[in-house]
Order: C-alpha cells, then structure tokens, then sequence
C-alpha cells in the first residue's frame, strides 16, 4: 500500500490507509488509547483499544519510527478533524530513551539555551517547526516579489580578500600561500557590479559579522535578503521597492501559512498603502517634543526612539511600517548617495517594523568622479576596492537597494522576543554549536 | 514617458518609446550611423541619421549612460526585430576611458585570467550573461522541483565548531573566545537533522573546500543544491530522486533559456525515460575489457573512467545521464548505509553527465547503534559531532539524499570547459579577487 501523509487523509475517509511517522505522544487511559503520530503532514491521531497492538507501543518513547495501517474517520474533536482507527502498528525504529527536553507538548518548557542545546530534537515540537515554515515563506514570499519584478537571482562569494565595508567585526582567516581572506559582511559591492551587468538583481545567502556582544538583536551570520536596481529617476523607487517588497513577504506568508501563524499567536501587522516617510530629523523632534529627551543633533536613531516611532506610527498613522530616512553622511558608507539639496543629508533608509530596524537601503552614488571623492573622505583604501570601482569607471546608471535579515524579518512576523528563536542554528560570541 | 525596455519594443511598433540603458557600440559608417543599446530586455539598434544626435554620442566609450527617445520600427535584419528611428539622446553618463576588454564583441578575445580580473566589465558581454542566466533557472528549477514534492527549504550554518567531514581541505580561523571555527564544506549533518524535524528539505547554499589545487574542477566555494528525504523504502527512491531532479531542472532550463542556451550553441542532453544504473564493480568491468586498463579493485571511478562510462551511456543507451551504484565501504563516509546483500558496498550513488561527476548521493544509515559502530570503525572523534548523532538517538527514519554544485551543473549543461566559467567570482588556491 502507498504510503499516506497524515493531511492527505482529510479525502480518504472510510479507506484503508497506511501511516509513517514519529511516535509524538502516547496517552495511556486504559480501555482506549491515543497515540499521537508526527510526520509531515502535521500530527493525527491514532485510536488504540486492541491489547496486541497496544503492548507494541506501550513502552516506547517519543521519536520511535511507526508505521500504521487503519482506517480513516472523520473526528471533528481533533485538529486535523480526522483520527485512525482499527490500527495494525508495525514498529520501525524502537526508542528507549527519554527525550532530553520534552518537545512533544504544545511549549516547551525550559530555557532557551538547553532548546538550543539540544536543536535536533527541539525542533520536532509544533511551534517550533511553525516558526521555521513561516521563514521558509520569508525567502519564497521575497523571492516570487523579485521574480515578478524582472530581478535575476545571483550568487556573490563569500571569501573575500578585504572587509566589505570595513570596521572591526569582521572574520579573518589564512587563504592560501600566506594570503588573509575575510568572510563577507555583506554581498554590497557585488550586488551593485551586478546592476552594471543585469540592471536587477536579487540574492538569498549567508552574511558574516563577528559582533562581540550577545544580544537579542545579534548574531555572528545570518540569511541577507539583498536586491539592487538601476536606472531610478528617484530615490523615492528605491523606497516604493522595499515598502512592496516587504508587503508580498507579509502578504505571501498570510495566505501560505495561516495555520501556523493562528498556532504561534501571531498578528497582521497594520499596514497602509502608503507607508509613512520621515526623516531621521523629523523624528528626533516628535522624540523630543513627545518625551523631553533630545536627541536632536544625534546621526542615527538609538533602540529607544526606534521602539517609539513605531508605536508612534502604529498610533497615528494606523501602520506598523514606518521608513525613517536622510542619515546624516556622518554615519553611512562612502558609497551612499548624498542628498542633493543638503549634501549633509543622504538619500538612505531605514524601515522599521515593530520597534526595530529590518531593512536598510538608499540610492547609490553612481558617478565614478564623486564616489572616488566619497571614498577618499572617508579613508577608504581605494586600491583594495578596484574590482568594484571599475564597474562605475565603465559606466553605472543612477541606482540603489537594500538588504534585510530574513531572521529579524521573521522574528517581527511572528513577534518573538529574540531574533536567536528565529534561527535553526544560531551563531553568536557564547555558541558555535550544534 | 516611462521607460521601456528594449524587449519590450515588439508590441510597440509605430509608437514613440523612452529607452535608457548602456552604450554598448557604435558603428559610424558616415551616411547612416548605428548605436547599440543594452539594457535587461537585451540588445537594440538605433538609427542615428542626424548630424546633433550623432555629435552627442561619436566620442563615447562603452559603458556610457543614455536614454534615447525615438520610434519603434520593424526591423527584420535585426536580433530583436526592432529598431529604434529618429532618436533624440540624452548622455547621462560620460565614459571617455575605453574598457579594458572589448566586451562588445560576440566572443572576448582575451585569455581566461583577464576576463576573471575584469569581472565587472566582462560580464557585460552577451554571452557572458546568457550563463548566468542559465545558471539562475538551474537554481529556480531546482526549487521549483522540490517545492512540488514538498520538501521545505532551510539555511544551515556556514560557522561550524568542526569541520564537517573531517580531511584537511578545510577553511579554520579563529571565532570569539580563543574558540577555533570552521567554515562548512557541506549541509551534510544539518540536513540530516532536519529530515528529523521535516522529513524533506532542501537548501541552496554555499560550500567551501580548502582545494589544494587550482584546476578546471575544483574551487574554494561553489553553491551546492542539496535535499535529503525521510520514510523512504527502499533506497533506489534515492536514485529517482536525484533522476527526477536534474531532468526536471534541464527541462526548466530549456523552457525558460531557450535564446540564451541557442546563443551559447548548448544542445540539450539525452535523457531517457530511466537513466541507467550502473554498479562501480560493472563499470571497472566494461571499462577493462573496452580498453584494457584495469581498474578492478580500484574503490573509486578514474577521471578518465568516468569520461568513458559517459560516452559508452550516450552511445548504447543513448543517454548523457549515466547512474554508478555501490561505491565500496572503504571510499564513503562513516554516514553512508551499507549494502544488505555485501557490507562492503554501500547504498550510495553518483550520477554522471556529459563526462564529470555532477551529483554524489544515496541512503544514510539511520540506526542509532550502528551509526556509532561506523563512526567508530572510521575513527570518527563521536564527541564533536553529538549534535548530529542525538538526531537518531531519538529516532530517524530510513533517509538519504544528494548535493550538486549549481556551477557544474550549469557548466555541463552548457558544454563548458572549466567550472569557473559558470561562476560569476570564483574563488581557487590563486583567485581572491574580485
């Protein structure tokens, strides 16, 4: 008999199926038991009255691979709306160890470092697996946007021979033949060659930052969701680019992944169809005005204000996303376009969602004069950058992009507490395993 | 007006369009001149007859920055069957320096290490891009095809405390704390983890090898498309993975690249209905009494073997795909399942296309106890890898999977002759930059 998935039996009811899974839970009530079986599809439950049948499974622990022919009828009391009844258990895989963290109830109860301890069982609780199905919807939800929007996929290489932006957090190792490679912070430099090559482009792939705190917010490597696109007239697309962007992520996984988000308790968040535009300076002042704390003169927004110019944008303006823009030159990179009415100001953004910031992006300065100018100012060894300057030597149309962490995407979906639990398996100064 | 790309001038005969893209070349024959444009839809020709937009453009180099307005005309000479008449043209960038390789031209004519060290510009070449078009549907077939069968995409992380397969071809630097940390050369242990969790998953990633050696195969980093599966019966469902795969990312390939695969003059493989299967011990057999050379008792294929196993496939089963089963114990890792009917063979698998190795995989033995026994016997240190192990301790099912290298593949696909062709940045023993 071919094998059934556990959802599929919603058409077979009546009909003879066969099962395989996980044993998840066993509730032993004596005349009738229920034996709860994970596989793919989800959990179902299995009715077990028969004595031979029962002494199989009795004393076998959660994880033990089953394989179960019965039959199929309809039971509105469970979730799937579906249970197996007259089961013939065959037992695959005998476990006779406890699990060292019970994963099988609906939370698990310990603390977040013994869930990640022990991951690979962890990770078969229901909420968990909900948390990394929704993230799977980040990337295809992202993915089908670009798609759609004419962005050819690419691949930068991680391995690099300086630092992508500079600074300290940075990973340095032995190359060969006594060379030092870095790991990549970031696929900026060839995200904007490949604007010169395919106008639009996209890329899903791990960036490296050797971040020496451990925080919630932190990680050493995380998933970057990256896009670049030229010929803009205005850095107003560039804008209208990650506003309907991160809409079809939230779009895309509400309507693949409703169980799971009813199951970890999310919300939509509220969005307009136009998102609220200020400017880091506009904000400082509502800041002030609105707490008495000046922050006025201030380059960047600090955790504090992030968090209340969300709830200040949810308040009134009914929206959950609210982009802060024009940073000060001060503190972004030497290859951010500055404004041109205020060449203090810069055409950047960041987008915040619920207290933080997810997305960082802007136009690019494109002219090759101005960015060696840029680079200059701000000490940048031009020589090590000349793979990536000769794209702009050569000709590069007005342009921009932006990156975002589909781990903190997800985090603010979902609204956990910690990026760290929307991670399979989190790197940060204190954990390099499993 | 609003831009229109170049493609999509067909359904605008007549009409009067904005066009902005690249000056890629121009050809002054006096009377009549001819300008090149490139943007993401392709090439386009437009007419310069008259003597002020001409004076504009005749002393630009590629690479500058235009945007053209004019009339769309059949053109039937032309690629895209359009040309673009009485333009008016606007310079928006200026590029006087002549690039360092004429990427205009069909073919570069350079040697392979200039295209590499002028990446940025090279890759503006039309058949340059035509690859990495190609190579963007080998990842988008590949995904499309395992999100069918239901397998969830995952990240794995690149940051290990171990190397992932032992052996020395391995990246090592220094993590936080005096820790030592290791840069993955495979999602082998985490995907198996996550069989565990989702019974099918798959990721596209990438990889990195401290290849000792800088030939037309091998590279410091590639983007490996891997998938492992749970509940299988049998392992030759392994085998119809991996066949269903890679025809399903040819087919994708040929139904969405067809201009760029007609450009490149690729021909598409032979396929049959079910690839062959070969074991190891028959190959060593054909290819001794074929040619003399023994290689019987050898436990691997010779490069040359596995050239000549694919020209005997395409010749006598009149396939480019060839399947070679049952490498023994002695080559495989501690993970492999050993055969049933002979322990020293194992249930794994290569398959090979068009001369070369594209796809290693087969089952994995997921008995708890047995699994340790081979660790054991292949003097795998048990402790740095509990992790892993706790996966089967608490229950796996039977499973197995494969990895391919998205770049190979799109090599062999393509018909070219070193590896680093299909790679935007390679990274070898001698490459770091750009």
């Amino acid at each position: 008999m071919k094998r059934t998935v556990s959802d599929e039996t919603k058409t077979k009811i009546g009909e003879k199926v066969l099962l395989k899974g996980w044993l998840h839970t066993l509730r032993l009530l004596g005349n009738i038991n229920f034996l709860i079986l994970r596989d793919r599809g989800g959990l179902i439950q299995i009715v077990v009255e028969e004595g031979n049948e029962l002494d199989k499974v009795k004393d076998l622990q959660p994880g033990s691979i089953l394989q179960i022919e019965g039959e199929v009828k309809e039971a509105k009391q469970t979730d799937l709306g579906m249970e197996i009844i007259a089961p013939t258990i065959k037992v695959l895989e005998k476990i006779k160890e406890p699990p060292p963290v019970e994963f099988s109830k609906s939370e698990i109860k310990a603390n977040f470092d013994t869930i990640l301890n022990h991951r690979s069982v962890t990770l078969r609780n229901i909420k968990q697996q909900a948390i990394f199905k929704v993230q799977a919807a980040v990337k295809e939800g992202f993915r089908k946007h670009m798609s759609a929007n004419d962005f050819i996929e690419f691949s930068s290489p991680k391995i690099l021979a300086e630092a992508s932006e500079g600074g300290t957090e940075v990973f340095e190792f032995d190359y060969f033949h006594e060379k030092k490679a870095f790991l990549a912070q970031s696929p900026q430099f060839y995200k904007q060659i490949m604007v010169g090559v395919f106008e639009r482009v996209f890329e899903i792939g791990p960036v490296f930052r050797a971040e020496k705190s451990n925080t919630s917010r932190h990680m050493s490597e995380y998933i970057s969701l990256d896009a670049e696109m030229g010929f803009i007239d205005n850095w107003s697309e560039i804008i209208e680019l990650i506003d309907g962007t991160i809409k079809a992520i939230i779009g895309h996984v509400w309507e693949t992944k409703e169980e799971e988000l009813k199951l970890l308790g999310a919300t939509k968040p509220k969005t307009k169809k136009e998102t609220p535009v200020m400017k880091i300076e506009e904000i400082h002042e509502i800041y002030f005005k609105e707490t008495g704390k000046d922050t006025r003169g201030e380059p960047d927004l600090e955790p504090e204000e992030e968090k209340f110019i969300c709830e200040y944008s949810a308040k009134n303006f009914d929206s959950d996303l609210v982009f802060a823009t024009h940073y000060p030159w001060s503190k972004r990179p030497f290859y951010t376009r500055r404004s041109d009415e205020n060449p203090k100001e810069t055409y950047s953004t960041d987008l915040l969602f619920r207290g933080v910031e997810i997305v960082t992006g802007g136009q690019r300065e494109n002219r090759y004069n101005i960015l060696l100018e840029q680079a200059e100012e701000k000490k940048v060894d031009i020589k090590k950058i000349e793979g990536y300057l000769e794209s702009f030597k050569h000709g590069m149309p007005a342009e921009g992009g932006f990156g975002m962490g589909s781990e903190r995407v997800t985090q603010k979906i979902i609204g956990l507490s910690n990026v760290k639990e929307a991670t399979l398996f989190p790197r940060d100064i204190d954990r390099l395993t499993p």
